[in-house]
């Protein structure tokens, strides 16, 4: 078995591209987060009627609704011509190629070709791929074969409160900030300035990441013996816990996803459970809207501007942008497009680190391999956990309220979505 | 015979680039263009004085007219220390570099080197191509060894009426505007909303292209047997009629040329043979005045963006844009900036495309395996032919009236000529 | 000896990118510059506590001030994971990483590592260069090895005048800048409307350029003998006189030097000798501040507008560019960012780029075959040579007044600034 090993890791050097960051069709890392479905557009942002070109996993997609309402997923271009199908136009739930007017059903079936007199339309069909909406995202399942089961996070839906929609997009590979979640040392140095949100939760000393069912369980241990614990899902989602940013009200409750246009750049979807309802649900609202509208400069732009020395952090005005993401765009997009291995001194408190690239390395290996893979799965009890912060012990978290509806509320910055969306669309 | 055809194709696959797209000096397909004249440019934007940097088929020239009006093509650079011709002084009929002065007459020989003490000017020469004036365009000979005659339009220089003369970018390769040219079934779905222009025209079916003396003949033959045919003359010629865009007085015609800037990009050289003369005529050329300051959004850019999610066409107010050549664009560049031929699945609809694609192979193969290439001409009469509109019968198309003189006008939008003139001086 | 000089040659044009125009890290044109200090920043540009990304010679750095005012010089990224250290925050003459705050001393000793509670920080550094402020520049040594001294020129040190610093981007190798030094010959025509300041100094025949002690003498000689002689430093200074461009009094003194950014860019840093005290003084810098912003459009993009052929020379307004920039942009530029050889015909004028191309030829042969290179020293009666404007004879040219303490003054124009500084911090 030890030889077996060895073997895998020879074969994952030699096939092109097999690194973590390479996630186009048919490198290894692409094949593995095409066996779990991932959130790859914002429902709101697709209207009825206006198909959009859509990049993900650096593949090249047709995304549309239906006029019934349906979400489609087919390839991006025409197979008769070639012509970008999202030019095309929206029948029923079907879609007509705007060269010549090919017309395909939602599973891709080619069931008009209005310029030939003997058609071979039955022969013709396009392929078309799951897709499921869910808590504000479309999901989609890019792989082979039949779809697992969505997974689902019935605390978000069912509860009283705002689920927080929300996304952002950053230039530079997703497994940066994958890591950049498993490293809580960061938060007292790139968001150092955010004393309120972060005091008392530690430098990131006292740091321990063990193999969990779903992922990593990542645990801050105070010296009093009370722990923080985030969990992470692999292969790209986090669920942790933090403090709120707009009031005093106890922990919060976020899911993220880390999904790759391409290698160069990457969304992180997010969800953000607010357990607030009623007139203070409204206030809350407000308030978000308003900051929609208030931040209007993208922070990937300031990013740039201060990479290229051409801007200090200092001197940013810090009510006209998001300011942690700017802080996180300068540390990973800092470390480059592509952030090197080579040269790296990893310390003891890069063990979050070290310990997914070590899963990562294993799974990839074993598939690669064809050895069986690990059956990740998320236990009803593997949750973020935290401390009181008025009391002594352990905070309670989210749970379920049969019957009760979260709200879903869209809060991207304006810009943000404008940004986003253009690089969603394969625009560089 | 058999084995010399299968050799030619062999020989066709190994040269590197043996394509109908690739079209740079030395390339099989480059070097069939240039054994034709060539459009490059519009008369009325080359002014004295000011030569410009030209880029036609992937190479590089120096174009300039002279103080008497002479126009003149030249290699892009001085031989003496490569700095761009274009950037120099025109005296009289020559040229003078830029850096050091070194001068040269309009054939490219040198005949000034100020610096120098002991001239050896005698030695130095630039190379000069063969270049007329013709209808409103700069024809240009590009090949090897003394050129053909110039091809003549009698009916277009000798009739009572206007000449416009026109022409637009298009942001992908030449050959798919070639195609589409002999692609009659696009027209109901591309330009399926210009009802007036195209109804009764048909969808396309009932196609039949057979080989010419010129190239193509392409015809729709009607259910009642009445057929419309159109002229493509060979490598890239096309000679059509068309309904006219603004008024609802019969056929017009047009003849078009598809000239490579580069591989990525080319343009469409446009006349339109307009029958309309006295009061009428003025009033013609003010509402094409006013249509050229109208337009005032480049095609090209909103053909981008629609591509590329931003915007759909039903959002486009029709009167700030070319509406036709978007659709063209959206169609083509929609194909990418070179189509893919492995995946297309061809009909009958398709006859056109196959047929011209067929000719293309034999003359490239037979040139690349040394054979006799056939010498395309135009009988006067091949011509194209259409029904006429207002009772049974063919319609009465171009004839010349010998002694009349066509006007020439140019309508290109502002917004045309902008764009345009930046590639065909080099930029990208 | 033929036998070694032969290899040598060979060994040359084995060695990737063996030729002057390549100065990145390990090519030898760029280990060649590196064994002599390069001027590389403006001091006035930097800020204590705002450090900037540098790029010098193609290879990427992190420049700071302390905030006791030292200037400091190390490599671009953090060691830990990758981050570059000018998105870093100064912490007395120290540096502090923006992701996990590892700080680094001015030598580039790491002293802290906040996260780790077992500290490896001694056994981890990072490469820092020897940097030295002189006459408004900031120097670096980018060599191997110890720097050798810092060269000097005391007569621009002390005088009674000002020193005016001065700097400039080109879009093309350094190389041809180099070489447009000892051409004089381009300047007739180049600035051949400057009448005033270029009048009777000649189109450039009668040239001579012999080797010196610290690189090329470079002489044009006047009929009646007298002859004006500039000074060559190698491997990229060129100390020379040249009428002033702002009065009639007598000869300018510049020194020149020619450094890459990359190999597609370099800055020319340019100190000027104006010999003018007392209340004249104030009214000069008051002219020359005048102009920093009057001079607002960059010559490099005026450039690239007529290069394109979207512009020409005739139609730019001279007062709003540096005007003299522009033209020699027009001529090296339009070379192509790397002028090519191959087809180049040199004739007795061009003795200058002959000479200096012969001794760069050569002493790159000897430092890649490991022999003794010359040692390039400047005596200092080694300094440009002009004649009297006024009556016959020599002019009297820059002299030192021990005690005397000339007043440097920067007159880049404010858009030359934002450009060179977006290039300078690795912006492309």
């Amino acid at each position: 078995m030890a030889e077996s090993k060895v073997s895998a890791q020879q074969r994952l050097k030699v096939v092109a591209g097999a690194s973590f960051e390479n996630t186009g069709p048919g490198t290894p890392a692409g094949r593995y987060l095409r066996r779990f479905w991932q959130p790859v557009y914002h429902s709101v942002d697709l209207r009825p009627g206006r198909p959009v070109p859509l990049r993900i996993l650096g593949e090249d997609f047709t995304l549309y609704r239906g006029e019934a309402g349906g979400v489609h997923l087919v390839e991006p271009r025409c197979p008769h011509r070639g012509t970008r199908l999202a030019a095309g136009h929206v029948e029923g739930e079907d879609l007509r190629c705007f060269y010549h007017g090919w017309k395909f059903d939602s599973k891709g079936q080619c069931i008009e070709q209005p310029a030939e007199e003997s058609f071979f339309a039955k022969n013709v069909c396009i392929r078309s791929w799951p897709v499921r909406e869910y808590l504000g995202f479309v999901f989609a399942y890019l792989g082979e074969g039949a779809p697992p089961e969505l997974p689902r996070f019935p605390a978000f839906e069912h509860f009283d409160g705002l689920v927080e929609v929300d996304s952002y997009l950053r230039e530079c590979n997703y497994f940066q900030n994958v890591e950049n979640a498993l490293d809580m040392s960061h938060v007292g140095f790139v968001h150092g300035d955010n004393r309120a949100s972060f005091s008392g939760i530690g430098l990131g000393r006292a740091l321990e990441a063990e193999e969990s069912d779903w992922g990593v369980s990542y645990t801050f241990r105070r010296p009093d013996g009370r722990s923080r614990v985030q969990q992470f899902g692999m292969p790209n989602v986090f669920y942790m816990t933090a403090l709120p940013t707009e009031s005093d009200a106890g922990w919060q409750e976020s899911v993220f996803w880390y999904v790759p246009i391409d290698d160069e750049r990457h969304l992180q979807f997010s969800l953000h459970r607010v357990p607030v309802a009623g007139e203070a649900a409204g206030r809350f609202r407000e308030r978000r809207l308003a900051r929609r509208r208030t931040i209007d400069l993208a922070h990937q732009e300031l990013c740039a501007k201060i990479l290229a020395g051409e801007l200090h952090l200092q001197d940013v005005d810090p009510n006209r942008v998001d300011l942690v993401r700017l802080q996180d765009d300068i540390a990973q997009v800092g470390q480059g497009v592509f952030a090197s291995h080579n040269a790296e001194k990893l310390g003891k408190a890069d063990v979050g680190v070290i310990t997914i690239r070590r899963l990562w390395r294993r799974e990839l290996s074993a598939m690669v391999e064809g050895a069986p893979l690990k059956d990740w799965k998320r236990p009803a009890d593997l949750a973020p956990r935290a401390w009181d912060l008025e009391k002594e012990g352990e905070a309670e978290l989210a749970t379920v309220r049969e019957g009760a509806r979260a709200e879903i509320v869209d809060i991207r910055p304006f810009v943000e979505v404008d940004y986003q969306l253009k690089r969603l669309h394969g625009q560089k």
